[in-house]
């Protein structure tokens, strides 16, 4: 008899598929019941001390794991595939997406790059996003963890693009004229990251001030340019944004795309949260520039709810994004034929080993049709653009910043608070509807002002959703002005 | 009645279960036959223009996009989930894994962050981790895209860390002294590109000579130190190899443990291919001293076959990683109450978004306990051994380099050929059993010596698929020889 070989294959397949189908049956039923359920609550203190236990040494049935994971892990989730769920930007997710997770894993292919149909995958949704966002099919681009890295790459492609001599050989050290980038003061934190990684220092990225609709002020970047070169500076790059992260407002880009030319800058494109709006029939207009960018960051986990993670960087002279990433390896040269015949997608970015997270965008498109995702975009932004009106017209609530996107700033304000009071109010609103489970907002301060924010990026929101959200604001505001518990700030 | 609001979830349920469902048993059938297949096939022309299409604006059903996912995706893989791929260095995926990415996506928690069990699974993952490599619990960590970025953040804190100044405002142009890494001559690329994108440039990455087994020489390890001191660099960084991609060589981790303390250097350990042979109870003496690094890099989707993507960095001083990462942000200020009360992952860290990556590691170490994993690895390392008895054995193969973990490199040597003919005459022995379908091994050069390689990383080869495809080797080798093939070389 053959001896079995131990594996991390299931011994017995049929009992294995039992439990898998049952575990998807649950997971079915959990999303088509979303909505019902709270947005959030918090995980209980005796599930919590069970993370605590040391690495499992020996096996447990997958039965046992998989009613552990439902009870204590997926049943306390941050809640963003929820319908009332609109902090920070995220994605609502979806089972197609999540199916597409799966089938990249039991595909099991690496798409570093290789000779086989996943890479052909994730060719195919880069020229698909090429064409969405208005790029040649030739430009360069790779699919990333997220929109920071997406930016971190357009990023590096500017430097060493821009940079004098061999950067990549000798280092910043060996540059006589600093490097300088420009954003404006709303640019996502993300982008301090890149470049404190990037060797440049967070003071090589200038922050240009914004109006009061949030966008740059382009006289403000001029200045800083001219200023910058009569210090012996050497100008590199402008990060546009096409949706900040705080109101949404997205910065002039045929504007910015025309300084960047006279003045031979990099011009790149944080489009993270409002690129794929392009989509949209009736708002796409919004975008009107962002084909001029010479790097785009843009972000399917975001708009289109592909599930975490699935950020894209487009590069149009995709032989610079070559230049910046690509290496030769002596076990990884290329063949005429066999496995290894198929071209290396890790030549354009960071990563060497990488997931096939273009499936999961190559289905959801597919299923659904880009005109879908258009829909549901547009209905997001007019969401936005009605909460907005309501807001101004309630005389408790106070609409902070201009609506452009899916993004409304706000505050309730009784009158008569003063600056601290009114924020700790505001804080407190926002947490007890996320403790009692009615609704998740964030909050976020800009240009010195407090205010609460709704994200409504979310495929399964609802207007009725937005409307009781912003009457539970009401009336838990009036509830706590009248209980004065706001003496003590939440934080 | 309630008119339906336009999602990305299906409007019939029971449909969508169904397809499902059936899309899940393909997925075990498929699983279960691994082995029976051939290990690799080309992509038809057909289907790869197939791939041509450009965006899809309309719906499909699920049904008719999972049956062209099956037909044009799924059938032509890399094929490394196969028992007799044995190309470059990665895991081999497995369902548990799969559905760990499938539950990832329904859960839909963006892991930057927040007050919900993923995060507290993900600590878990990483304190599980720590134990395995011999770091105390308190130590930083983070889960990463891969090795690739693990190996640049430990890189960062060590560029952060060891610069006079302020680094991360001031960037790479103020500093005095130029910084300079130490590696063997067979590091991994990722260090290169990481070097590049770190502003440092790839000559501050010393490459060091090995010796005859392919570790580091250490004397030229502090002969190189002393140099750049006296030059006027500012050495920072030992980057010891634990498991070289070429040959699975392990640099002595103790020894240039001891050579950083002495010298105040970094120690960091690339640990992507060997670090995980700590859970082998036969074979984790290997890895002696890596308990004493400041940083070390692994892969659980290498030796453990968690699917892609899941590498993880692990930092002794928590605080110096937090210092290289860590940035305050208006809009994600931390609450002591709510959704964001749980603090934030992203601070250790490049992502900002990150995906729930952790749940596959945690599900898979849950079923089959750590010690499983311990036997698959010792059984591949085994496995090695013994193949490279063999091939010791057979006078027309000639073993390459001394084998220490699961990695193989020999070559097919009828003798009396040239170093180009030879060359030429393995290359076209791989590519034909790539082609046939038999086993996938891939080539590499090392000290000028050119060979096969066979990384056997993989849950799934049993001693008979590795016994077949060296006959094959030998027997193609031989009528190769006779067809007199080789005059032509492959490439
Ligand atoms: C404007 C902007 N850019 C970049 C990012 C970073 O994207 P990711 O979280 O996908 O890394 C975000 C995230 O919210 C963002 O809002
Ligand atoms: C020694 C070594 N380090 C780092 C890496 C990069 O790891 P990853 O492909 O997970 O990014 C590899 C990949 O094979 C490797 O062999």
């Amino acid at each position: 008899m053959e001896e079995r070989l131990e594996t991390l294959d299931p011994e017995d397949w049929q009992a294995y598929a039992r439990e898998v189908h049952a575990t998807l049956d649950r997971a079915i039923a959990l999303t088509a019941s979303l909505g019902h359920d709270p947005v959030w609550r918090p995980v209980p203190a005796e599930i919590r001390a069970g993370f605590e236990s040391g690495v499992p040494r020996e096996p447990s049935s997958l039965a046992d794991v998989l009613d552990e994971t439902w009870a204590t892990v997926l049943s306390y989730p941050l809640g963003n595939r929820h319908p009332r769920y609109w902090m920070w930007y995220m994605g609502a997710s979806c089972l197609t997406g999540a199916l597409g997770d799966f089938l990249a894993a039991v595909d099991g292919s690496n798409l570093g790059g290789g000779n086989d149909a996943a890479v052909e995958v994730e060719r195919q949704v880069l020229r698909w996003l090429k064409e969405i966002i208005g790029f040649p099919p030739d430009a360069g681009g790779t699919l990333t963890s997220g929109g920071t890295v997406a930016n971190l790459i357009g990023l590096t492609v500017a430097r060493n693009r821009m940079a004098q001599g061999n950067i990549r050989e000798n280092g910043l050290s060996s540059l006589k004229q600093p490097l300088r980038y420009y954003a404006s003061d709303q640019v996502h934190a993300c982008h301090q990251k890149a470049i404190e990684l990037l060797g440049l220092g967070n003071r090589a990225l200038r922050r240009v001030p914004t109006r009061a609709d949030c966008r740059m002020q382009t006289a403000a970047l001029r200045a800083a340019i001219a200023e910058d070169r009569a210090a012996g500076y050497s100008p590199a790059c402008v990060i546009a944004t096409a949706g900040t992260v705080n109101t949404g407002a997205i910065d002039n880009l045929r504007e910015l795309a025309g300084i960047c030319r006279e003045e031979g800058l990099w011009f790149h494109v944080d489009g993270c949260i409002g690129a794929l709006a392009r989509l949209s029939e009736s708002h796409r207009g919004l975008l009107d520039g962002i084909e001029l960018a010479d790097s785009v960051a843009l972000d399917p986990h975001k708009m289109m709810h592909v599930p975490f993670e699935a950020g894209c960087v487009l590069v149009r002279d995709a032989a610079a994004q070559l230049q910046s990433f690509s290496l030769g390896s002596e076990y990884l040269e290329s063949m005429q034929r066999g496995v290894s015949a198929g071209g290396w997608l890790f030549d354009y970015g960071i990563q060497t080993s990488r997931g096939f997270r273009a499936l999961k965008i190559w289905l959801m498109l597919k299923e659904h049709g880009a005109n879908r995702f258009g829909r549901i975009i547009t209905r997001n932004i007019d969401q936005a653009r009605r909460i907005a009106d309501r807001i101004d017209a309630e005389p408790r609530l106070h609409l902070l910043w201009p609506v452009t996107l899916d993004i409304v700033c706000f505050r309730f304000d009784p009158g008569g608070l003063e600056t601290a009071a009114l924020t700790a109010l505001n804080i407190e609103i926002m947490i007890r509807l996320q403790e009692s489970g009615i609704a998740a907002f964030s909050d976020t301060t800009v240009h010195g002002e407090h205010g609460l924010r709704i994200a409504i990026c979310n495929h399964r929101t609802t207007d009725e959703d937005l409307a009781s959200a912003l009457d539970a604001v009401l009336e838990l505001g009036e509830r706590l002005c009248k209980e004065r518990s706001v003496s003590e700030p939440a934080k």
